[in-house]
């Protein structure tokens, strides 16, 4: 293969209830990344489009360049390659837009080896870059952008997890920016033990629920009495706008990643009507059409190559 | 039924991962409880034997008479119930033997009623009387005897997790007492969000190997960062107990419980020679002869009626 053409997906880290640790892809924004042989070395990134985003064009600060120096260095092809990146989801929403960016480019370049590796093993390179924009190795947007769907992912794996067939989540992106750097540094005050198990306790409701099929016990477990109270007051209108989704009938509403999105699972029946609620709700908080808003399955899709050249 | 004797199993509280939410029964030493029906109405205890301990004698000081009374006020069977209690699980050995009670207790009494409750409708009694013991309304050694197995368990739920058939445990009991609430004393510190980062994502992994019946999974996350360091130095020897099943070939290996007890879980296959190991690191620490081991399906047994008459 000469060139591909890669679509990475948005994704809600940390869901709720696995903070680093659990996420999902969403079907709507995300990111596409172009990938070119090149008989020079190494990486290079020639464009970047899109959103209007000031993003480094050098290739190890650049979490797609990143990604495929590791992959280039664990590999050796024997080529080096060009990097056109076209940016579909806003920095600082918490929708996992840079991890998209290094998972599109990463599926991409992978299709230009001569022996692709499997998709799972795209993960270091994957963390690789996410370290580059985070400065800490966490999997949970790369993860469920690489395999689709809901997925725990430690530092060495990806396990996925099922999702009852009914799930949908909501998602509202409010105009509003919120550097992930910002957001984690009100997480370093210390927790107590009480908030540890409580917490514990609703990963594990939602955990058993999925492989048990159990929505109910996903509604009772999604929650977060961790880092949500902590992260809330720097996104005006949080409250509100998760209230609406449960008087709607979602299961459960928290902060998408770092925020300020916020997301809620529903089932596919009330979905359009938690919908309505979130939109109405981001309406009052920042003024009528200056949210978006997407409703995709929980589980989402995965990465993909959508246009390839031999 | 005039008169029932129940027995409920000891338990490995905590599971290494699930402070307090999570725990299984053991096939080896129990508790024991006759129930018998009484004219005079209310809870009385005639007999406490077996291991010589000083337990209260006042219903609702007890651990067994506070669950019956609990159980008797929300059926109102129209007689009173008579306990003779006999120990078999020694008091502050971290094996849930003051759970054992309230749950062996709860067990004969209702097979006494005339339309006896279903074995997990005993859970909130069972938690009444686990909270004159403790303090708290912890559910993780009351939940795996009266289910059996492997257990989730929250304030208010009851959830079994499937255990590959293959996994053993090993338990050694030392010679020592360690009272729950100076083993809880030590946890109040606070604690940094990645601990609780590291030990969520411990949780995570057992339950997925054990939903997804895959023993590597449960072998990856099967270790306490939270509690063990906070509590290890309570218990002296336990360090070496632990490495002694890590090097014979333990999946992993932690506390039962508040202590001093220590568990490990293995494959069948490698279960003697992991006994073998403990056991020779309780007597370098203890003395030849002075630990008790059991050895036991991580699925273990249920409470159950053993003997009763109309």
């Amino acid at each position: 293969m000469n060139h591909a053409l890669a679509f990475a997906p948005a994704s809600v880290g940390n869901a709720a209830v696995g903070f680093d640790l659990l996420g999902h892809s969403l079907a709507g924004p995300g990111d596409r990344v172009r990938a070119k042989r090149s008989a020079q070395p190494g990486v290079r990134i020639t464009a970047i489009t899109g959103l209007p985003l000031d993003l480094p064009r050098d290739p190890l600060r650049n979490t797609a360049g990143a990604a495929v120096a590791s992959l280039l260095a664990a590999t050796s092809p024997g080529f080096g390659i060009e990097l056109e990146i076209e940016k579909g989801i806003p920095l600082g929403s918490g929708l996992g837009g840079s991890a998209a960016s290094a998972v599109a480019a990463l599926v991409a370049a992978n299709a230009l080896l001569d022996a692709p590796l499997p998709r799972a093993a795209l993960y270091p390179f994957a963390l690789d870059g996410e370290q580059v924009a985070s400065g800490g190795r966490h999997g949970d947007n790369v993860g469920p952008q690489l395999i689709g769907g809901l997925v725990l992912t430690t530092p060495d794996r990806l396990i996925p997890v099922p999702v009852p067939a009914e799930l949908r989540c909501v998602l509202l992106h409010p105009p509003q920016v919120l550097e992930t750097r910002a957001a984690r540094a009100v997480l370093s005050a210390p927790y107590a033990l009480g908030e540890f198990v409580a917490q514990s306790t609703a990963l594990a409701l939602v955990l058993a629920g999925c492989w048990r099929n159990e929505v109910e016990l996903i509604g009772e477990g999604l929650r977060d009495v961790l880092v949500e109270p902590r992260r809330a007051p720097l996104i005006p209108g949080f409250f509100a706008v998760k209230q609406s989704a449960l008087d709607a009938g979602a299961l459960g509403a928290s902060i998408s990643g770092a925020g300020p999105s916020v997301f809620a699972w529903c089932l596919d029946s009330q979905a359009e009507q938690v919908a309505d609620a979130m939109r109405a709700a981001g309406a009052t908080q920042h003024g009528a059409g200056r949210c978006s808003l997407w409703i995709s399955p929980v589980a989402g899709p995965a990465a993909e190559v959508i246009e390839c050249t031999m």
